[in-house]
């Protein structure tokens, strides 16, 4: 199946917003098998729609749109659509109950009849309901082609994606299509496909492919069976390949990332955790606590972005800190074990390093030192994490939690 | 002029990387008056993009392609460019040269023959050297049709685009085009658009656009004239009216974000700045330090996730956290007070609240207090933020950093 994602919305154009429904579809769309071949982004003009979906009919077998369904009168790729497809729009009523039941509900936001614009969808329609706002979107099939519409904003148009989308197209393809991403931080995307290419050429069914994330890289495996359970088995061998190639370096499977895994395993163990940041400046403790249930491991930690804090808060000894420099194996370690003491946790880590433009004169910008601390050991591994401030900030939290997570797992924490 | 972007990478149509390009560029054609209606994103293949470029072709009189252009046997974008329109390539030894000079200094990357691909550009066109990476990118006309080519990587595409395709694009229109952009934070979209409506629909030359951020509103003031100098007499009446309308809400003139206003001011006036953060968890100072030269004015602080941290790491009554609570308006001014004590800072601000999903039974999820603390005084707004966890915790960091501005720029730091 070969498919075009249609976003529509003037916004995009405008360079407002960023298409993350693209890519976050697109990813989707991989795990089950569909190929996504065209990205196409017109505005809220129904000219340009019309002539952008008379070029999808004319090379996708799968329309799926973003964007437009919502009850003001710039919403009209359900208008557009369905007369491009030769259907009329037809009132749902379940539908517009819903959202006669949701303005009750949300007094706050006052209802106008143009609202129930949202229950007309294409005549003989699959109706996908919105869960998560007030738009449904829906899919229907016409001439060989299948068209999915769903709402623009991002956190409707994901979930909504996983709720009904992926169970239609799972329905279409008469057979199942499951996949696993195995998660590894530590060796390069390059490193990973010279120890997996030759095995990689070889699979067909379960497929086994390789993507780069920021410091990390993903594997997904992807089986096509006649049952579930035909495709677990099918997965399950290759993905112990995988992780008997790759060692220590695979986190884990399915999971979200580093730091959804590390609260889990500190949830799992009734440890609580704490951090000391210097040159991430709270990216470490910002990332954790973006999860939600950060708060029943996190306890807190310290910002020392200056030495006189790391002495004050952290109540390390500011001669120690003079004479081996706040970009320092011995500095790391005591920004650890101080606070893991300050906040009486079980454990800390702690970040310290440059991460440019400016150099301290000393070390290489990209240098950092990162800590792990529990009850009796300290643990600091010294990085180069290149020139890029973000890149080197984001990597050195990477680091953190990767340590933190192979102290959790029993694995060695210091890498190589 | 009408514009399309025409992304080129298979990694965009797998989902593993978010086309952040196509927005970039869409802001800054935006803004130089180029109308922007098509995105569209191919992969490395070269059947689907020839027949992309040939739909582009009849209906964009300007096309921009992103990505493509290195050494490998993948990036065909500028054979396949210049085969639709009936281009050779040629070689420019002066690119070779470029070529061959940066892999000599980049002596850890080596240089293979086929790295001098790069120096092949379609013939007649103007080269726009790449300052930022290795492949150049160019721009070429053939019936009526401009053509910009820019290498993928987002770190070379948008400061290339700015060098070298800007300059090239007003050059064709004769005239200059200069816009200005008016930050405000603390009044709606829809309540911005309410109070300058009527006056924006009159308005040809220049013009005048609102756009949503989080939390924020970004108006655009666009003037086209024969000379910069009146371009800028054409913009300054309607700067000075927008911030007569929106008074302190207009936080800045082409300033980057809140926080970044924020360590100009605090550079300008050589003040330090401390922070303690609760439902943030480390997010104010993350933001803060992702700013090159954050370490001039930020001390550090306190990232306290538990009452227990709040008292121990800056010396909070525990009575007091108990009879008031951790979400509280007490709370909040003793925890700008005490960061603000604890690093010897000059300013300090705090965010305590509850981000969600779960409430505490007494505050509706969404709750926020953020404060600000001087030598004298403590200010504490109390707000409430929705029920979406990253939005309430991004609001809040950005009410940090708006108080903390009125602060310096001497404006009432309570709103309304």
């Amino acid at each position: 199946m070969n498919c075009e994602i249609l976003c529509v919305g003037t916004e995009l154009l405008l360079g407002n917003t960023v298409n993350t429904n693209a890519a976050a579809l697109s990813g989707l769309l991989a795990e089950l098998g569909v190929n996504v071949y065209w990205h196409t982004a017109v505005g809220d003009n129904p000219g340009r729609l019309k002539e952008a979906v008379a070029v999808a009919k004319g090379r996708a077998d799968l329309i799926v749109t973003t964007g437009g369904l919502g009850p003001t009168y710039d919403d009209l790729t359900k208008n557009v659509l369905a007369a491009c497809f030769g259907r009329k729009l037809e009132y749902h009523p379940e539908e517009g109950e819903f959202l006669k039941a949701w303005f009750a509900k949300n007094a706050s936001i006052r209802f106008t009849p143009n609202n129930l614009q949202q229950a007309y969808l294409p005549e003989r329609c699959t109706v996908f309901h919105n869960d998560w706002g007030t738009a449904p979107g829906c899919a229907f099939e016409e001439g060989g082609v299948r068209v999915i519409m769903l709402p623009g904003p991002p956190n409707e148009c994901v979930p909504m994606f996983r709720a009904c989308a992926v169970p239609y197209i799972r329905s279409l393809a008469g057979e199942v299509i499951l996949s696993h991403q195995i998660r590894v931080f530590g060796v390069g995307e390059s490193a990973v496909e010279d120890r997996l290419r030759a095995r990689m050429e070889q699979m067909q069914n379960p497929t086994l492919a390789t993507y780069a994330k920021v410091g990390e890289v993903m594997l997904r495996v992807t089986a096509k069976a006649p049952t579930e359970a035909e495709a677990e088995r099918m997965c399950a061998p290759v993905v112990d390949m995988v992780k008997a190639e790759l060692g220590d370096a695979v986190y884990g499977v399915d999971v979200e990332s580093l730091e959804a895994l590390c609260l889990g395993l500190l949830r799992e163990r009734g440890l609580t955790f704490a951090t000391a940041e210097s040159l991430t400046g709270g990216l470490i403790g910002a990332r954790l606590t973006a999860l939600p249930g950060a708060s029943a491991v996190y306890k807190g930690g310290a910002v020392t972005y200056c030495n006189e804090v790391k002495a004050g808060l952290l109540a390390i000894d500011r001669d120690m800190i003079e004479a081996e420099g706040a970009v320092s194996y011995e500095t790391a370690a005591a920004m650890a074990r101080g606070a893991r003491a300050a906040v009486h946790a079980d454990l800390a880590v702690s970040a310290t390093g440059l991460a440019g433009p400016d150099g301290d004169g000393v070390h290489p910008v990209g240098t950092v030192f990162v800590g792990l601390a529990d009850g009796e050991n300290v643990w600091v591994r010294e990085l180069r994490l290149g020139t890029r401030r973000e890149r080197v900030r984001a990597l050195a939290a990477n680091h953190a939690f990767d340590m933190l997570r192979r102290y959790l797992q029993g694995l060695p924490i210091m890498m190589e």
